[in-house]
């Protein structure tokens, strides 16, 4: 049986594939502010004005000239005339002039000759206490300002003109409060990668259906679709296809004209897998790129580029075909969709048994973390779930995936280890 | 100013919130498991039958009894009868008896009387070989195969009746497979909880206008729009609402009677904080249960609960509300609808630098992530950005916030630390 005359190390393999592929530069789709979480810019985002474009207080106090406090302290305060209040969300309508200052509220523009705010809490007023501010009253002020303190200066939150959002950013809560501060309500956004799967295996049956005795249902086409919608991308489905060449064949080239990525979850036998390899070979140039990765799960797994599409064999037990999903279909929709790199959630836990490896493969094991308070180290515990990778419940009851690096030759217990979250 | 005389700590402040809050039992709605991913299950799932439902061969090779290959080797093989080859889904017409064996394919079904299966590597065909087996053919077989080997047995991945999945899991790609691989292809998920949010400040404009001299843009809106659907909530606006009592305590009375929780971004000034824990109060019982948090940013975050609904004051700052809304509102929205928890996504990274805090007090830092290949300890290096909470664009740039603890006074250049991921 030489299926696997070269594994590919996983990295290696993902490289390859990727360097294969290019960004889909001309698909995008304009869309509101308001639902726009989520989605990849397609295009720079440029500050069309500064912010704030006002001289803004930090703080409620007094809006003063700083050089008319300095040398103010407790007992040696200084007094200014207090000319007026600023009002909020207008602009003052006097100026600030030696010797004088202004009652101003946290986000209140700074009246015109003031360049500093003094806190309330280091002043006092001098005459008629806790009424309305009148041009007659005189206020103390217990400390010196810095010029500039307690404001923000114009531009200081973005300069005109600045790129503040590049192509490719996915857009968090921040990114949208950003955009909706530069009044920017409509924007560019990558369409959503499409991805076509198809399921083989004379055995498998769709969901809905009753199985006969050795049929099983079908498991790749709805994980795969889970994944690719988390990972930003659309599921097109193609169905459960014969193991027949012919069939396979037709349903990978349907599914190439249409999609962007085809998606194929072999059999599970070693004839259906060589199946998928050689209707990958018949779709177009270069076909064929990496055939059996040093992993485990997912030694199986056929990277394919066809006439400048991915086209990817996932093996069929369930948990090889998701656990590879991971690996390298959401890093393929990212990379067509444009979007800049941020870290892979994980969270960090100690091991609870020994895991052995072997040395030169990477192994991805799932486990389920519980909260551990005893430890300072980490806040969970991680321990393995073993299982046979047919048994989709084991990835279900796993909160993330454990790598073990192809240089390691296992973990061992008490170990602090990162967990990829799934 | 006599604006916080207590301060509690976050983690006692969010408990303080929760425990005056309960599921929302009775709202829940069918989906179809294609669009299931990320809802919330509303109700246990019990696996109707085992699975798998019949004995599975993991590999290739022949079906064999296992006691009919004791002591077999290289040396010395053991030598069985071919009688078929098993038709993958379907039930193999014979049965194996003492001296038999059966070409089997992976995921195929056991023929009855075998008990487990040889791999095809530790086998050769005597005569014929090559060709499609015939019942006249003999298999040597050179190793040894134990009870059960290389078979997943019924019931192995889940049994009849066993809770597979709990009212309250979030549903990933796994769980989404688990469930068709047990036929449920509609199911119960928690309805989304209504979070109403207020906008107040009289300086704050919608992001479509362009502001005069004086005015901002709402930010809160939308970033709290976002948080709300990424935390799997529904957003409801209802705008931005003038800095009067009368006002503002309609708008939240209107909120309240519409939505599961309401979130109010207070204005920025102290007159406008103190506004809206006056109109928590007026809402209902018990009112205002938190005001003023251990934390920065989001010092004069108000916590209530008025007729058994979350009423949230955040700070006006873009910053601090979003920041206190991961803090308070996400956990929430989880309580209400019976989330089970799950780890946070964070990322190992080393601190580029010390960075100072006040004992007592929990800091909430934006970082930026850069990839680090020279340590093995963190693969990412955190550069903390440094802004005033009014700067929504220090968030934007950040990949994540990191905690300095109540009880730490500061971290330290070089350190390793959990990065949480925005």
């Amino acid at each position: 049986m030489p299926e696997f005359l070269t594994l590919l190390p996983p990295d290696e393999a993902r490289s390859l594939l990727l360097s294969h592929l290019s960004a889909l530069q001309t698909v995008s789709e304009t869309v509101d502010l308001g639902s726009a979480v989520g989605r990849v810019l397609a295009e720079d985002v440029i500050a069309p004005h500064p912010l704030p474009d006002f001289r803004r207080s930090t703080v409620d106090g007094y809006a003063v000239q700083a050089a008319n406090t300095h040398g103010a302290s407790d007992s040696l305060p200084a007094y200014l005339n207090l000319i007026g209040e600023v009002p909020m969300g207008d602009k003052p309508a006097f100026e600030i002039e030696p010797g004088q200052c202004a009652l101003i509220h946290t986000g209140g523009m700074l009246p015109n000759g003031s360049d500093a705010v003094v806190m309330l809490e280091y002043t006092q007023e001098t005459r008629g206490a806790g009424q309305t501010p009148n041009p007659a009253q005189e206020i103390e002020i217990f400390r010196s300002a810095a010029d500039g303190e307690n404001v923000i200066q114009i531009g200081e939150d973005v300069a005109r003109g600045q790129m503040v959002q590049a192509k490719g950013t996915v857009l968090r809560p921040a990114e949208i409060g950003g955009l909706a501060a530069l009044g920017i309500t409509t924007l560019r956004v990558s369409n959503k990668v499409r991805v076509g799967l198809i399921s083989t295996g004379d055995e498998v049956i769709d969901p809905s259906r009753s199985p006969r005795p050795g049929q099983v249902r079908d498991v790749n086409t709805y994980t795969l679709a889970a994944l690719v919608a988390k990972g930003g991308g659309i599921a097109v489905q193609y169905g459960i296809i014969a193991d027949r060449f012919e069939a396979l064949k037709d349903a990978a080239a349907k599914a190439l004209s249409e999609c962007d990525v085809v998606i194929i979850t072999a059999g599970s036998s070693a004839s259906t897998r060589d199946m998928t390899a050689d209707v990958i070979r018949s779709l177009g140039e270069p076909g064929v790129l990496v055939h059996g990765i040093n992993t485990r799960p997912g030694k199986p797994t056929i990277l394919g580029v066809c006439k400048g599409r991915a086209v990817i064999g996932l093996p069929g037990n369930p948990v090889s075909a998701l656990v590879n999903g991971y690996l390298f279909v959401v890093p393929v929709i990212e990379k067509l969709m444009g979007v800049l790199p941020r870290p892979k959630p994980t969270a960090l836990a100690q091991l609870t048994l020994n895991l052995p490896s072997q040395a030169g493969r990477e192994d991805w094991w799932p486990v389920k973390l519980t909260a551990n308070a005893q430890s300072k180290a980490a806040k969970y515990t991680a321990a393995p779930i073993f299982g046979k990778s047919n048994l989709i419940f084991t990835l279900a009851a796993a909160d993330g995936l454990l790598c073990i690096p192809p240089d390691a030759t296992g973990l061992s217990a008490g170990e602090i280890v990162e967990v990829f979250l799934l």
